[in-house]
């Protein structure tokens, strides 16, 4: 049996992020998503919330759970069993950027990651791009799951 | 149980392609090596010469087969009830030139592919390079398992 | 009024071509496609059955001519009153290689390129993948226009 | 007739700027100059600056306006009856990145990004790097108008 | 007798920073690590202590000298004697990011960089990735020099 | 002293490679253009006459050497006492298509490459593109030394 780590902050969860875990589903009998519970880049929404709306989310797919994590990656993989990490690739610059950081988990636990395709068709649903379009008064609903629409709207209404 | 089909004209096998067999053993049970028999590329081994030496290059892994391919990548994939297809990355560049025939195989197929990165510390050792070193008279032993330098250095003395 | 060359060797066109057309029109009144007569890339097709097999397959847009060119693409530039080149980008590294050309015909010609993103759902339909997948039996005509499609399966089969 | 929008913060508006204005000039009949107002970006110069010193650099060219904008970007070009979006690129990194976004645009306001080369020359003429040689007691008149290099000297000296 | 000048934040200097000092001194005699003072970056690590961890890890190297600077490096390198700046790479998009101040360098100070490529085997080994690790209570130790480690983690024991 | 070897087909040189020499000077005392005899590529000119050509074009420069080899980069590195291999770069797809090349030569030799950025002006001024405007009749005389023009000219003529 194959499991697979699928990490990030999910500031929330887009029909992009929900796209790799169906993919990812095509060689892992079990993928994990695995929301960052502190992180450094100021989240939108609190913890509890985007792993909610990842569990909404993803409800319709067997094999998939979401967990949280608090400290090293290469920990959490260890203590949920984890084969290999999963990352989405746009472009090249995208395995640029996360060519280091696969380098170092492999290099810290000894783990693996690979990196699958999206959908092309959704190659612009990034969680910053969404939230962008909320903030300036845009539509989001073709991007995101109907319940992640609603806590986004909600969300920057607020600040 | 998880099948990945790992596709290329093997010209000849490399200890970086051993290594993505390796690699790949992480989250599959079964990787086939496939070898194209008809390439393009105007091969210094004959096919047979280049399944052999995979063969031995690989022995020593449980959960691994080479075989051949004429046709379609896809057509074989579905042969051999393949889930992936896995390729080695090695930098942005490399992303960019595979995504379109990893979109093509998805869009004819339905098969997706999977990429890895392959150890840091054999960047250089691509099957063109190894050629290169061996026609100018530069040794090849560590680059390559044993059995493939001496066809190899065979080889290239015959052309 | 804006004219705007989108120069190629269209062996074939295919419908990421016509894509490009399409959206060339949203900033230009007139496109050009020039096919390019004498390529040094040994056409599968004819430049009389690619410059028809273009023809047959832009038809229905307004604004749109098919011509051919053996000399300097600046000078059939010049000759058509071109105000710009059009180029298709599908990721980092087609701009990269893009870019001398661009800079030689804005040195030797005086004329701008201007790049534009295909649709994302067609970002593998490129003339040689899709000359691939038919010469290994594969269908093509979810790619190519029908007429396009007809002739290339004549062609590879003639090989 | 073609309306391009050439959308950025302009904090301040370079030599390298000015350039891709002139160059959309040869393919767009009206270049509308987009000042973003409230960046996050903390802004050196506050909008009405960036307007201000925008217009002047500008006042050269016929058929060239500055405007402001809050929202998103595709009501501005929308209102301001634009044809396409307007975007400079140095190298494949920056069309990686830029492409998620003209990816959003279109989905969300179904307008095209067209990608232009800047003068090669100035390929290091970025706001922020100008901004850096300023703080840092560097000369940067030969990188910005005249009146824009006066402004940037008073704002760094101010902070 | 040729000088390079390595410019940095150096939060901390780890084992890939030596190394690429160790290949500067290939072609240059004399080869001064240059510690940025005030950073925009918020360092972990005071100047001080920054320059005192590279000549601690650097003590052991003929012709390597530790300075700081506050202004431009440009005017650094001038005061030093430098003949050229050296900077590592690791990928295509490292290039990208470094080719505007290069370039900006050159414009500004007359002053050539020279980009080298540091062990593969160290490629992950980023001074923000060993923070990172250091912070979620990783071990560090085979990342950087052993006084390094030391530093660090007390300083993010600190924070 | 720094030796520096700057290998290529130089098929034929251009006013990019004699800028390269030119800025490889400034951390080098000795630059040696070597120029490859028996290049796959099939070059336009001869080896000798692309010698010629060399040295004529550097003439001016003190410090520069035209040699030719016909075996290992890195053998004819030791032989002529060589401490790095220079490089050209011009955006992120030159390095990441480098790379592989420079760790091969690093492993095998033990030599190391420095890369250097041309002059932005000169970004399209590559071999293949100047003989390819020569070939449609266009003029090629601000891309390099006059004597080269002059041969290239002839040679294709003759082709």
């Amino acid at each position: 049996m194959t499991t697979a780590v699928f990490p990030g902050t999910f500031d929330p969860i887009t029909n992009g992020h929900v796209d790799i875990v169906e993919r990812a589903l095509t060689f892992a009998d079990r993928v994990i998503v695995l929301v960052a519970h502190n992180s450094s880049k100021a989240p939108l929404l609190d913890a509890r919330t985007r792993v909610g709306l990842a569990e909404a989310s993803l409800f319709h797919l067997d094999g998939v759970e979401v967990h949280t994590s608090e400290g090293l990656l290469v920990d959490a993989c260890r203590e949920l069993g984890a084969d290999v990490i999963v990352k989405g690739l746009r472009g090249g610059s995208d395995f640029d950027a996360e060519r280091p950081m696969a380098l170092m988990n492999r290099a810290v636990g000894g783990i693996e990651t690979v990196f699958i395709m999206g959908d092309s068709a959704l190659a612009h649903v990034a969680s910053s791009l969404v939230k962008d379009v909320a903030r300036h008064g845009g539509r989001i609903d073709s991007f995101v799951p109907e319940a992640v629409a609603t806590e986004v709207y909600a969300a920057v209404a607020a600040q």
